[in-house]
């Protein structure tokens, strides 16, 4: 190892934002601090650009929401007080798949040796990293230059290859230190064996062709992998329809017209759950068996009438092909195929409001999904938040080359409006219509100051039922009662935005219109909905989360 | 062990839920969640209060609030998403040592065998707990009915005994499980050993009365083990001077004759550094020679005019006293002391604002803290955040029986209005009067909706200086300035409150007097100041932190 060649000598702080720029990071999510100002101070005058957050856990969603849009999203914390205010965001950009890049800042190695009680310390200098390492699917320190670039490698890398979150803690005073260039590795996903693959995807075509009624569930590996274009081969080759998990909703565009709705098992949409449920032939391709995709495990599928391709494996009726993944079984059976042609019909795109707006009638749930459903386009982007807007989104169909994100398989509360920040900065060809409730508004919504600051145009539907709705459905009682909020208001304190308090059709209409006129601020509309309201899945959900609970 | 004949088999959950109140928890604080929802019922129809926060770590920063003012505090959140939400407001609580009771809900013990993927699930089962193990002094996850009861009374000691956090999990089919009463064996606090004990006394008060300038610097462990009237006691005897440490600010009454200040080494109050560093025996008791207590190690102490007591040792001069402990050394040190009357001449009680207000005269930071320290009544609590509030409140005296709440060795941003909250529910007797920058107001100053919800009158003073001031005073850059909220607008969203925005000193003078006047809402004041204006603490300490963070 010649660690003395390497032309150019980085310190560490300038290598960590060179590789983060080289894999597509243009925006770093955080608020600085003393044990990270010295890399902020890089930060700003690098290529890469510093959006600033009220919290650091908007900054996390902020980044997970940027990640979801372009591979790799990345945030800077101080020490103590900044990472361990993350950990919520980060692990639930774990739980979901996406690739998040934690940078942590640290009293430096010379300090930490001396055992000080510095401030933002809270137990050993080791026990931060311990709790990321649960949370995360790589820690490094970067205490030792010799090494340091290497680890920054190996953790892009892996953020990368397992589409999951990484953390980086860079002690304070490491940040200017030379690092050396190591030979470099590329950690790389591990290939199929061509026999197992092959036999696979042989068995998989004799099934399709002796199938009457074959289709297709499609689920969140497939978008975390950035496998769309298989799968819409796949699908159009051989004239197969598809639904898509709740967790994977939008991996194919949803007016695609093999698209015939999110499947939940036994809660969700009645026409995707006809097809997947009498199909002969079940394709799952990505997809994760979590409470939430199979409707609370309402789902019945037969394992006799399946062939499920995780992945690493794919597994058929009761055997298992180990070492064949996902996306070369993807690709192997497009290409096998036999191209095909079979007439059939999905359900129409998702319900419309007809007739809306209807002066003076009180908004519903149902009537405002249809009419959002009317007005999306394919330049906007669906980012919701948990509670009943989540489940109401089934409904909803976003268009090709667009996104649905969301946390749906974490269900955490407060993601919407930070993510949505995150993904216009790196999407600002698309526009965020942000689905949220008033509770969940209520632990980040104010990030829509940092919104209004950058004077872009996200629209922020309120669901606004006067507290935790879905907890109300399982089981009532005073503590899902939350403080009343004139979110409408809001222009007031972090303008410049406009806000819009609708109880009625013609309210929403006439805000709406104005929402999607303006170009260069974020609207909020505050629209009230009965406490009694709730979408279908919702209703169905709760009555089965209300009934099992307690069960076990 | 007769685990029959317990005369009242309760469930888990009362039994958790009879201890806290025993323990003088009246309210525990949260947002309910499907894994905690059975708890929060049984809560809800206890005689312990829920209170309803916006966010978790709110609740948890209410609940260490709580603590400090009453011994201990507790919140209920739920799995994953509830409870990874307050691990910072927690390790803060660590770092500070204050009482605070985490319940967790968690899928239930059935669910969890089957190893399912439950939404909130982000790793395995034991991460949750394991991540907690890190920033409280005892986990207990309650899956066995038969050792429940056991394992919540020794949690709850602890908590007591060591003034630390402490983690409850309780999985969701365990609630109503019944338990059983096993003997209770008291965790207690170590004795000293007598003989030592009596000899450190005799040494010290031979050092004592050959003194001529004797001082005592009073720290953080004082407040924390309840030893305050053990410390007046001393000092009022044997006619001591003392000073506090800024962790330990307000452990002796700030209006007392023999208090002359903060001490914080070269960056605190002039008159207690004279008094410290000039002292020719300097008393230490109960403090933590951490970063900011000792003005980042520019404290000049010399060991040989010192004795220490610290939780477990008494120290003279470099020899050691093991196993005397701090709650013994203060009572026998303060029976077996001469009583001893010295005059001498405190400095006066902080800052007054001479001629305030003066018309259209722009409001500094230096006139602020003058006029609040005159407003200052023994009615009033205050809660500080950290920032440039946290330095200048160095000179601002609270009355006896008063209390300074701050996180002021973790120094965590966010912590005032939420801890002002949990203060005032568990004293109602003592009125907050918070004082916050406008970058922590951001994090979480919108759970003064909370308070406007309950009606309780907390006087909230906005340092508004547009930014983070205390890293512009480090390293300034684009990314220490900060989304612009009018704060003193908040009403219109989140009301009832007053607002009131104040740039002179005339305006913050009727702002002030309305506020004092009123009863049953909070009041915030938008108090504008220059960017370039500082306390003077926060200079001082700027331009260290500058010098030293690179150097290491």
């Amino acid at each position: 190892m010649d660690t003395s060649s390497s032309s150019e000598q980085l310190g560490i702080g300038k290598y960590l934002l060179k590789r983060l720029s080289e894999e597509g990071v243009g925006h770093i999510f955080g608020i600085p601090g003393d044990y990270i100002i010295y890399f902020y101070d890089q930060l700003v005058h690098s290529k890469i650009r510093h959006i600033g957050t009220t919290r650091e856990d908007a900054a996390a969603f902020a980044a997970d929401g940027y990640a979801r849009c372009r591979g790799m999203g990345a945030l800077a914390v101080t020490y103590g007080v900044g990472a361990l205010n993350v950990v919520n965001a980060v692990a639930g950009a774990y739980a979901e798949s996406s690739p998040v890049v934690v940078i942590s800042g640290a009293p430096g190695v010379r300090e930490q040796r001396s055992n000080s009680l510095l401030h933002h310390r809270f137990g050993p200098f080791t026990f931060q990293r311990e709790i990321f390492e649960r949370i995360t699917c790589m820690t490094a320190v970067l205490d030792d230059p010799l090494i340091a670039f290497r680890q920054i490698d190996r953790a892009l890398a892996a953020a990368r290859l397992f589409s999951k979150p990484v953390y980086i803690e860079l002690p304070r005073d490491m940040v200017d230190e030379k690092g050396y260039i190591l030979p470099s590795e590329h950690l790389s996903e591990k290939e199929s064996d061509p026999e197992t693959l092959k036999e696979a995807v042989e068995e998989t075509i004799r099934l399709l062709e002796r199938a009457d009624s074959p289709a297709v569930l499609a689920g969140l590996e497939i978008q975390r992998r950035g496998l769309q274009d298989s799968l819409v081969c796949l699908i159009e080759r051989a004239s197969l329809p598809v639904a898509a998990t709740l967790t994977g909703k939008s991996v194919v565009g949803e007016r695609h017209p093999a698209y015939f709705g999110v499947y939940e098992g036994a809660i969700g949409d009645e026409a995707a759950r006809r097809l997947i449920e009498d199909a002969d032939l079940l394709l799952m391709l990505g997809v994760t068996l979590n409470d939430v995709d199979t409707g609370i495990y309402t789902a019945r599928l037969d394992p006799n009438r399946m062939v499920r391709a995780i992945q690493d494996e794919v597994i058929i009726r009761h055997h298992r092909f180990p070492q064949v993944y996902l996306k070369d079984f993807l690709s192997a059976l497009g290409q096998a195929i036999a191209p095909r042609t079979v007439s059939f019909t999905a359900p129409p795109c998702g319900p419309s409001a007809s007739g809306f707006p209807e002066a003076g009638r009180p908004m519903t749930v149902a009537r405002l999904i249809g009419r959002l459903n009317q007005a999306l386009t394919g330049e906007m982007l669906v980012v919701c938040d948990t509670g009943d807007c989540l489940f109401a989104s089934v409904d909803l169909r976003v268009h090709e080359r667009s996104e649905f994100l969301a946390s749906s398989f974490y269900t955490t509360m407060g993601f919407a409006v930070p993510a949505a920040l995150g993904a216009q900065v790196a999407r600002p060809d698309l526009r965020p219509l942000v689905l949220v409730g008033d509770g969940a508004f209520q632990m980040t919504g104010t990030e829509i100051s940092t919104i209004a600051r950058l004077g872009i145009n996200a629209i922020i539907i309120v669901f606004n039922n006067a507290g935790y709705s879905t907890e109300r459905f399982i089981m009532d009682g005073s503590f899902n009662d939350i403080s009343a909020w004139r979110f409408h208001r809001l222009s007031e304190v972090m303008g410049p935005m406009h806000g819009y308090d609708v109880h009625t059709e013609d309210e929403f209409e006439k805000a709406l219109e104005n929402a999607i006129s303006e170009k260069h601020a974020p609207t909020i509309i505050n629209v009230h909905l009965s406490k009694d309201d709730a979408s279908p899945v919702m209703r169905r959900l709760a009555r089965l989360l209300g009934e099992r609970a307690q069960g076990g």
